[in-house]
């Protein structure tokens, strides 16, 4: 349901066709629908320009099929995205639709009901190292799904500076910046000083050792000594991809 | 030195009254002024729209001034803004100038040069708690020196839900949202949930026992659920109020 | 062994027909049955009200079965609950009663000898997602299995208000909450200041990188602004289970 | 405010005095009362039957004032609890009210308006040890403030257990237990394994080393193998009285 | 080599057999064999009168089996302890001597030469639950294989006082108490209040959630109440059982 | 109350000087003294031969002066010490007795009665830095108070080896060693391998930035490779003697 | 590309032979080698005098490949090496050259191109037990294929000093030591304290329990009272080979 | 006493003025004064080329004055370093020598007793704000005074990179590189990868909220992605002082 359908619904209350009382209940009932164990939540996209989500991790299969088939039933236009998927429901969500694709370095399925592109600039998502690259891809196509252009850097960490400095062109051409990187999570704060676009950062759990699964690269993230930083949590391309389509929408 | 200048400058080349060389020479040393302990950066106000910014803890109140006295000298037009100072620094500060000014909950001053307002749209500063409010406050004055419009809306905590749907309105009107809290950290997930803009979380020290200083509601934060939320360090008011008003200038 | 066992017991003494020494005696042995690497505590329910419990984590499928064995030998009637248990262990408790039953999303096994409900009022489950059912359906069976009416209200996660609001009616039922949730651990707080009656928070394990396992969503329950809030253990179904027993007890 | 003034106000509204628009304005703007920095809930004590509690830890003694006088002037019959005060805060309400009375261990302030008890049973406060009774102090006035029966029972810690067992009567007397203690915080589980009623356990901050202010006793009572215990934060006697005075409601 | 091989060493020396320089050179070399990858310590059972122990946990099999090769040719009438072992490794000692034996729980092989008592008084091995008994084998094997009379009393957790205090004659018995106990670690303040004689406590990573693998039992026995405990690492069962027969040989 | 009158005691219950039923009521009382605050526990030096302790940190002076009032009314011959005091305990217990001694480094006060040295062998307490030695003091004259013969070895720390080498022989001559180092804790893994007593580490907060308050020397202990070495919380100069006497005592 | 083709390069330039505009453009181009999802870093040889590194753990096969098959394209005469590496990988690479060899217990494969010994001194690696040797033999690679001679000295650990002692000579031949430990760490203060050259400390994750997964180490080496100890990560044996590979080509 | 004084004795013994005895027995006695509560180690400027150093912090000024005594009483030529030290010692060593002089910022106190450079290149100490110049400031007092030249590069953090990169010359002339930063500590990785000489990585304090103390920048230096970087303790000046020497005297 979007906000032509809400047009409709209220023209028709306008012209008597439906009654005050009626209305109300439908409009009050739609926010979501129950499936007992899940309450999907079709009226997010209305609310907040958003594709309908699921986050699989810590749902059987079987869950997640029916969450994707109650909004496939609800007929939108919206994108669909379930993050963190295995093999076993890409095969399942398969069976519902042959429209859905896995994204297989980040566990992604989409299922594309629309390419239009609203944001209104360029998302450039960079990476410190090979390793962050599939975070980077859930933040990608997260923001790709949510109408945005988008475009990858990979592998400039900073401690070769010059591979940095030379995608200078790249940088300035972002409205916004998503910047993932582990170990000592460094690099939003050397991109963010040479650029006056908000910059995402995202710790990913790249490294061993006193890295501890990612939280020094969160922390160092957290004391940029750049200002226009703001961090998401660990591994959390989907956030970034949300956080950055939400601002080039502004 | 701003982009007028600048212009002058490459015209001068232009019209052959400066040498290249001589040219690439000054804006070269351009960048900042050397003062031995710190080097100001009167460039950044113009790679990135911010004021000239001091962070006073850690200086000596001699070191705070000397630094004043060299981004006055630069006559530039932009405010000039101190975090985390105190009476003494305030203090010295006014003998260099009248128009400092101190805003004595969060130990901010302030140096008004310009009132302009380039921010596009509304950024409004909502706390869980009054003990929130000097960090909000500091959020506030940060994001006024950078030309933006600001509102306050104080005290809304989840416990008291009412409190904050009353105020949906206020909410509404924001393009972009700075929210100030501490203990469990709980406000950004519902105030994200009920808007469509960026909200930007900054978890206060405001506590005792189990919240560590902070952690937990830095912690919470980086978890929320609601997908438009980033998190900036703990009490750090001014960098929820630089990546406010980045964004806001999109 | 319960109440009628030992007013028996005591009649006997009282009429002569048993020596004070040795019913002493009898009552000194009785709180527990000694298997050697456990004790089974057949006091407890009488003690406690408590159904007999097994924590099979961390025990072999061999000793669960003894202990099983044992408290089916005590010939009470109180309802037997197995937690953290899995396949093997069912298999095996099978082959000493067809009674035994698998809930699978929790690994809870339970041995059902009465059904008497007399918890006073309902205990109402609400979890924030759907990855949190395994543990609320600990708490549920385990409230159940000692006794008490109990309802679960699943997936209203505080991003989406409308979701808690709209089941206001069946949270105002309640005589106890308990309130299962990870990531922010958020919503404990906001349900407990929708009502006037004790909320059991029960953190769960549910979420990723900075959830830390849980601890991120039990610093914030112990930090609720909210001030009938109570915690237990990351994911301790079954103690919220019992706690929420006791008090529907009293 | 409470039932019977909302009783009042519905019968104008039903007998027709009032109109339903003006009634449903006026109900709207009573949840509380905005001062700017802080919202009073005069609602809380009638939704949650609370009395009307200021945290005053990181608030000024102009503040503290400020909500006092406007629950003052409120009028309503509800007793008034400042917790975490000090000397300057204790003269400045005194000027307010002579009826302010400081308790100095836990730096509590009252204002008794009413000495209804309807709690329906005894709260039993114990500590393990001399320096947590500040906080048992503090949950003691806070559960008396709130109409409970309360009685303390002072340094019973593990290593004597004779302590403890002979004051098993005391124990066995409470509807609810309010358990408090520092270092290893093992006293719960004893105490809990006695009775068959809730135990409320709060951590404190006594100790020093690797009791790293509480967090050892707090997560020890999560720990805590006796399953009828539940935890509030550090120090948080507030919030014990108040979990234990809402059970003791029932 | 033991004492017996040393005074003959010396008698030759004091007769004139064997070269002051000689001696010195060969009781200089004796400390250890050296095997590259690892240095067998002859002497630590002269100096500390100790067993021969063996880690085994990060050895490859072929790496343990090298040492036990060098301790069998050692001829000594030392006993050899392997700790932290598995199957693979217990086939290949087996092939070495058909004495070695697998105790399961706990993953320890042992290989008899001598039987003798030398420890002054019992060793009492105590676990709070079912699941410490790994740990508590562990010291109890180590402990005897250093020539200690042991007992063990298992399942008496503080939540059940009585289990507890009806074994008391079994803990007066004792010189030197082990505590084992996972979650809260309470076991050992209790046991060492009811006792006037050293009690070592270890803490075992039984437990979930809050647990954190043994931490907080860790930190609870570190901050005990009773000042006759002392603590060894978490699961250190094989350190504990070394500490009490270190005290029971005095 | 000591042996002897518990003899005495008994004897008139024997001769039918006393009827048993009174004596068990004497005795059954005489456990502790209830000064409401705190509860006197006389029969601890009885029960583990103990003197009369008291922790005076979160005791307010007052409390400190009654808890000791009680002590010395007792009448027995036990030493009393009291452990982290200040000046103005220190005042305040003159009062009551000429007999307080003050030992400043620690903030010990110690009240003779008895000069009697009933520990077996003896307490040899070493340290690894200068800083080390208020936490040492606490541990001697903690030992000494319970009848040990005591000496100390200050400054050895691992770094000069030949510091530890050539005090060698004082450390052969320990019955029981504590260990007191801070920074890196390695000082009880060196010195457990050159001896085969039981060496009781103590970990002090010692060092600055990542020693986090004595925590790192706490764990480096607790990982200690030598088998020797059990381990108090930090700081504990108390606990640490108390260990050793009992240990010395058996 | 090495100095030498940057010469001729210089000299095409010199020599007419090469546009200063076009030599710019290639040296500016060849600092790295773009793979989309990795830039090759040739230049880093040049700039550190490094091997070509390739970290292989959060990599697929086919991108660890792909690098190696652009390394070898470069034809340069540096070594290759590539850390954390699996079977799989070897087998891989050994399809582009059969030079590659694997070190098993470390995961390092190497690709030989040169044997050239250009560091000054001796760098001797110390481990403190068996378990260590993995990352040890890590350290020894790197150094090797960095062009140092190397020496090895496993199984010293501080509990026996002898061990330690008796290999003073092998110590003190060192221009630079390496230090592997485990547990407490404590090997690093001890072998720091014995020579005056500098000592890189690399913690390992050797140990339980509370070693926390080499937390425990690397806090105990940050806290060395030797003041010529340096630190890398927890098992970063790589790390550890280039920081001593470039203090002794100093 | 110095390397003369040694070649001294051993003359003597040569040439039969000194019996080998009585020289072994001076040499024995030689390492170290013993004052009782510190053992001044008069040896290691001998066996490491170090000053003699006093860490004040934990020390009386009664005691630091007695170790400066025994120091100059030695009439040795080496400097003196006290670090940590206060106005009140600085009173009292200037009792004794007016040689003491105080570098306010870092507390150093020196006594120069020598002007001699031998090491052997340049030691740059660079910042990454003005809040880490009093760390740099030990660091670079501590190298001056063993024997070394030394320059300070001051506010060259990472989020302004021409800062740094226009100090690149200042960089290059270094021998060894000691990087100081505080908040997300990555100046050190984008150092490190600008030179081809080892970089000593000293992380501050400085920050506030999740720099927790400079764990934060700790643990970001030990995960750089540069690898030649090693680390010392959070605001060790002094030790990263000693390292760079170590390393500029090979």
């Amino acid at each position: 349901m979007d906000e032509k359908d809400i047009r409709v619904l209220l023209e028709a209350v306008q012209k008597g066709r439906l009654s005050a009382k009626r209305a109300t209940e439908r409009l009050k009932n739609l926010p979501f629908e129950d499936l007992g164990f899940a309450k999907i939540d079709h009226h997010r996209s209305l609310r907040q320009g958003y594709p309908e989500v699921i986050f699989a991790r810590g749902k059987t299969p079987k869950q997640v099929t029916a969450i994707v088939r109650g909004m496939l039933r609800a007929k939108s236009s919206h994108n669909i995205l379930i993050t963190r998927a295995d093999g076993k429901m890409l095969a399942a969500v398969r069976r519902l639709t042959r429209a859905a694709k896995m994204h297989p370095l980040s566990g992604t399925i989409t299922i594309r009901r629309n390419n239009i592109t609203h944001g209104k600039g360029l998302i450039v998502v960079v990476t410190a190292g090979t390793a962050d690259i599939p975070v980077a891809e859930e933040a990608l196509v997260t923001a790709e799904m949510m109408g945005n252009r988008v475009e990858a850097l990979y592998d400039v960490g900073v401690a070769g500076l010059h591979r940095l400095t030379e995608n200078r062109a790249k940088l300035a051409a972002a409205r916004v910046i998503i910047c993932v990187a582990g170990m000592e999570g460094a690099l939003p704060s050397v991109v963010a000083g040479m650029v006056a676009v908000p910059v995402i950062a995202v710790p990913t759990s790249t490294g061993y050792g006193a890295s501890f699964g990612g939280l020094t690269a969160l922390l160092a993230m957290l004391n940029s000594c750049a200002s226009n930083v703001s961090v998401v949590n660990i591994d959390n391309g989907f956030g970034a991809g949300c956080v950055a389509s939400v601002i080039n929408h502004l």
